[in-house]
């Protein structure tokens, strides 16, 4: 086993090699510019990394570590048009710095591109894998469907977020990790296990976003801290406030997340004390506990080396310790 | 054989069979309302008759036909929100019915679905399925950017206009016609000359629709006559009468397509005499049927029955003779 950032190094390597000039510009220059943006390439890595937790060498799971990658990129520049963001990464997305009509489009071509990269590995390797992304790639869409259509809702219930945040973020970290399960030839059991510990320790990340969002340090949260609150965000902290709160809490939060008033600190300040007092902030941790926890059983029973299931455990809490 | 009408109305049951409803609705629920709006089937019929032709029941071909009839209209749900159209079919577009947000994702998620109608195929199948469809996918992105790169060109050469329009439309007409005969295991040289065929016949009908955009009869033409002239649209008429014309008319055709005047009967009739003057509409009529019977030499080659040969030609003439 290498260490993660042999992978991503690796991987990085791979991702210049690739990035060829081809025309027209205006369709290919958006997308290596959003791909060379940079990231922690948190995906792609792990399905590296699962292709040699189950014996194979990293480099035949390559081609599909881009696939995840590019299928990444591709939903962050549609969301970020559906989203109108100016930035990402720090820098301008592309519909900025190109416009609206070259987003979409290098978008779609993207999600070509990532298709095409499955075309290197054999006629079932190649299904399986398709497969695997066909189903995620929806899920995907799905989940961003519902973050959309939760806006305007007002009565959203805890199952529903928590299927929302694993359809948009955690299936295609658990879809990482079992594409490298099936480059490896790797059982169905043991991809449907890595799949779930993917799938969990994704959840949990999520969880912790939302967490860090309001609780996160200032110096080291990447975000502004407090911003879902400022965008009356309904997040699993909020969904829990009014499931745990008193009445006069519950009264209190609806009428906080009905204004923005344009110095915000006072209703951050108010809104983080009802997280706390209604006992939804250390619910919410409890929760991210639990997801990372089933996360690292589903290890246990997965048949591979002590060595490798550390490797997992290490990276696991690695992107759990962040940012806390 | 059975008739186009035949196939076309068994793609139609079919593709009703197959809309189920499904969550989350604003998403799904566009898709189902783009494939309903109809149009002439023309993409999935030629995949249902091209498998009858090399030998295998239509009723194998019924999903690859669906794909590339999703895939045909993802591409007019994206293009409609990148033109601003209002209208599609004489109904209101999807964006406009909707938003753009839900355009950009229930196409992406269009896009996805196509991919996933080929699972229905064996591992061999299915690559050689999805392999053909991202070639062709990518080719109509990039003749769709070519298309917008081309209005702000003003040295367009012929050729350049000619792969535009080739992988806009003509490659998803010829695609459509290999699939057919993939899923019917045709050889090799079979499967190219079918696919030539289609792009051939695919680039004399869009040329056609150059033709018939100034010189169509408003009574039969489906759009306004002189629409491409009205938006100085640089089509083959355009390109042509500046390649062949005198001085003073490719001087005359730069002026005009510099204006857009309020009235513009005046200007689409100077344009058009400059078309017909400069031996431009005369070269154009001469490409198309060119073209058309390029096609048609591709049908002799092939290895197939001379009713069958009947049928493809029928449906090539059929396609040419309308409107003119």
């Amino acid at each position: 086993m290498h260490s993660i950032e042999f992978y991503r190094s690796e991987f990085i390597s791979f991702l210049e090699q690739k990035s060829i000039k081809k025309e027209p510009k205006n369709l290919y220059d958006p997308i290596t510019y959003i791909l060379g943006l940079g990231g922690k390439r948190l995906r792609p890595v792990l399905t590296l990394l699962s292709a040699e937790i189950f014996e194979t060498d990293y480099k035949k799971a390559l081609d599909a570590a881009l696939a995840i990658e590019t299928f990444h990129n591709f939903s962050l520049v549609h969301d970020d048009i559906m989203d109108d963001a100016p930035l990402r990464r720090g820098e301008v997305t592309v519909h900025e710095k190109w416009d609206v009509n070259t987003g979409i489009l290098s978008g779609d071509a993207m999600l070509i591109t990532a298709y095409q990269l499955f075309e290197n590995y054999d006629g079932n390797t190649f299904k399986y894998l398709a497969k695997l992304f066909s189903k995620t790639a929806l899920e995907v869409c799905e989940g961003q469907q519902y973050d959309i259509d939760f806006e305007e809702r007002d009565d959203v219930t805890l199952p529903e977020y928590l299927k929302m945040i694993e359809y948009k973020t955690a299936v295609l970290v658990a879809a990482a990790l079992q594409m490298g399960a099936i480059i490896a030839d790797a059982s169905e059991k043991e991809q449907t296990d890595i799949y779930n510990f993917g799938l969990n320790l994704g959840i949990a990340f999520q969880l912790q976003d939302d967490y860090l969002d309001a609780f996160g340090d200032p110096k080291t949260f990447g975000k502004q801290v407090g911003g879902d609150i400022i965008e009356n965000k309904k997040t699993y902290l909020y969904l829990n406030a009014l499931e745990l709160g008193s009445i006069v809490q519950k009264k209190e939060l609806l009428d906080m997340y009905s204004i923005q008033p344009k110095d915000p600190s006072a209703k951050v300040e108010t809104i983080k004390e009802i997280f706390v007092k209604s006992g939804s902030a250390e619910y919410t941790q409890k929760a991210i506990e639990d997801y990372t926890q089933r996360a690292f059983r589903l290890l246990e029973t997965l048949n591979i080396s002590p060595d490798k299931k550390k490797v997992l455990q290490e990276f696991g809490e690695g992107l759990m310790r962040r940012r806390v």
